[in-house]
C-alpha cells in the first residue's frame, strides 16, 4: 500500500466535512473543535460493527456504511436528538481503493440526508470494523430517557417490525434487492420523528436487538411492566407475505436489526402522536400499555395468553 | 461465557461513571447526555489502538489502558482542552474477568488522575482492539490549532523525547520496569501544560508519531517553515544511557509514543513560558525557530548541517 493514513482520509473522506456552524473545527487536527447552540445538550453514543457480526463477510461497501451510519443515528433518535456530527474509526485489512471510494460515497449520502457532518476520524490497519461516535443536541432536560415510563401510559411503536430480520435471512439465501432486504441493509432511523416526540414520549429506546428486549429495558429502567399485544405489532404487508404468522410474529418481537422506535406517552396525547404520524407520513403504532408489574414484560395474544418470551434477545457475547 | 454485554459493562465498568456536573446522564441509555459549559467549545478526537500495533501482544491489560487513554488525552492536551468525558468501545476476543478486571481497574485510576468520567461504550466480540473518543472544552475560540504558527516563532518541546521509542524496543527485548519502559506502557499526557499554554502557544500539535513528523504537520498547516537544532533537543539521563548519541538522536526525532507536545510561540512569550514550565515542573525547551521556508522542516547538527530526515514517521497503512 502506497498511502498513509493521511493520504487515505484527505482523498476519500474530505468530502464528508461538511459546512456547518455547528463545525469550528472539521478533521485534520488533534480534535474536531465544535459547537453546540446556547441552551442544548449533547448527546453522544459510540457503537462498533464489526464484520460477520453486524454485517454479513464480504458485504458491499455501501450497505456497510448504511448500517453503521443508521445504527448510530438510531441511537439519537431515540432520545430525541438532532444530528450534530459525527467520527469515525475505520480498521480496514487493507486500503482498497474502490472499497473506499464506494464506502465513503454511501457514508457522504447518509451524512447529507442526515445534514451530520464527519468531523473527525481513525483508520488503521486490521480484520474489518467501524466504529462510529454521534454527537446530537437537545434542548436543556430535553432528552427523552429510558427510565421516564410511567403506570397507564401507551407504550408504541414507529413503522414495522420484523423486516430487518426477514431481510437478513432472505440476504443470507442471496437475495439483494426487495423491500426486506433493503430494510435490512439501508435502514432508515427515526430521526424526524425522534424530534417531534419531545415533550410527548415519556420513555423512548431504538429497536436494535428486538421488541421484547427493548421492551425489557424500558420496564427495568422506569421500575414499571410492560402488557403489549401480539395482534397490535405493525407487521408490513411485504413480511406478510413472506412467511406464517407464527415466523412473522417471531421476527417482529425478537428480531434486531429494524431501527424503529419504541416509546411510551400518556394516554392524552394520543391525538397529538396522531398528528405526528399524519405530519411525518410513518404509523405510531400502539402495541401495549405501562403496568404496574414492575419490570415485567408480557406479550399476550389474541386470547389474552401470555406468549413464551425466553426466546432471548440478541446476546453480544 | 455466560455474562451478555449488559451485565459485562455494568460489572466492570460501572466504577468508572464519574459524577461530574458536566455529566447529566452517564452509560445505560442509547446516548449519554452532557452539559457544556457556556461560553466553551468541545474538541472531541477518536482512536483506536489495536493489539500488536499500537501495544504488543498479550501485554498486561493495565498496559493497554494506559495506553490507550493516554493517547486520546494527548489529543486534547494539544489542543488545550480540558478533558470533559470519554466513550470506550472495546472488541474483546472472548469476556476474560481477570483481563476485564485490571483493565477497568487501570482505566479507573486514569479516568480519576485526569477527572474524565466514562459516559458511554460498547462491547464487541473480536480480534483485541479499543477505540476510545474523548471529548473536552475550550473557551470559545480558545482552541490551539496547529495552524497558527508565525515565521520567528520559537519551537518548543516538553519534557523530553526519545524515551517511549527507547523504552519499546527495552519491553521487547523483555524487560518490564524502569523509567524509560514506563515512559512508553504509561505515558504521561501532558493535559495540564497544554491548558496552562492558552493564549501562549500559537500552535500546538502531540508527538505521537514522531517529532519530525509532527513538525512536520505544524509546517504544512501553518504554511511556514521549521528550523530545529538536534543539539537542543531534550534527552532524559536514562536515554544517553541507554544508547549512543546517535541512536538517541534518532530516537528523538523519529520514534512515537513520547506523548509530549510541541508547539509554537512568540519570543516575546518566553518569560510567561518559563512561569508554565516553573508552576507546572515540567522542562519546556526550545528547540528551534518558526521560518520563512514554506513547509520545510530541517534539523541542523553543531556544525549548521541538516540531517538527513528522509527516515519516514510511523506510517499507519
Amino acid at each position: 500500500m502506497e498511502e498513509d493514513e493521511f493520504g487515505i482520509i484527505s482523498r476519500y473522506f474530505r468530502h464528508l466535512s461538511l459546512s456547518t456552524e455547528g463545525v469550528v473545527l472539521g478533521p485534520g487536527d488533534d480534535c474536531a473543535v465544535v459547537a453546540i447552540p446556547p441552551g442544548h445538550q449533547v448527546c453522544v453514543s459510540t457503537d462498533t460493527l464489526t464484520e460477520g457480526v453486524h454485517f454479513p463477510i464480504a458485504c458491499a461497501p455501501e450497505i456497510v456504511a448504511s448500517r453503521c451510519l443508521a445504527a448510530n443515528l438510531s441511537d439519537l433518535a431515540a432520545m430525541g436528538a438532532s444530528p450534530h456530527s459525527f467520527l469515525l474509526a475505520l480498521t480496514l485489512p487493507e486500503a482498497d481503493g474502490d472499497w473506499l471510494r464506494e464506502f465513503a460515497a454511501a457514508l457522504g449520502d447518509g451524512s447529507r440526508h442526515y445534514a451530520i457532518p464527519l468531523v473527525g476520524g481513525n483508520l488503521c490497519k486490521g480484520p474489518l470494523s467501524l466504529t462510529i461516535t454521534v454527537m446530537g443536541t437537545v434542548p436543556v432536560s430535553g432528552a427523552i430517557l429510558r427510565s421516564g415510563a410511567n403506570a397507564l401510559d401507551d407504550v408504541y411503536v414507529t413503522g414495522s417490525l420484523g423486516d430487518a430480520g426477514a431481510g437478513l435471512a432472505a440476504y443470507q439465501s442471496g437475495e439483494r434487492s426487495g423491500y426486506l432486504v433493503d430494510r435490512y441493509c439501508a435502514p432508515s432511523p427515526r430521526v424526524g420523528v425522534g424530534i417531534a416526540l419531545r415533550g410527548l414520549a415519556t420513555a423512548m429506546i431504538d429497536i436494535s436487538d428486538g421488541l421484547v428486549a427493548e421492551l425489557g429495558h424500558i420496564a427495568s429502567e422506569s421500575h414499571v411492566g410492560i402488557r403489549a399485544e401480539a395482534a397490535l405489532l405493525p407487521l408490513s404487508e411485504d413480511l406478510r407475505c413472506s412467511a406464517d404468522e407464527a415466523v412473522c410474529r417471531s421476527m417482529a418481537l425478537f428480531a434486531g436489526d429494524d431501527y424503529e422506535l419504541c416509546f411510551t406517552a400518556q394516554a392524552s396525547s394520543r391525538s397529538a402522536i396522531a398528528q405526528v404520524a399524519n405530519n411525518l407520513n410513518l404509523p405510531l403504532t400502539r402495541i401495549g400499555t405501562v403496568t404496574t408489574d414492575a419490570e415485567q414484560v408480557c406479550v399476550v395474544d389474541e386470547q389474552g395468553q401470555a406468549l413464551d418470551l425466553s426466546v432471548a434477545g440478541y446476546r453480544h457475547f
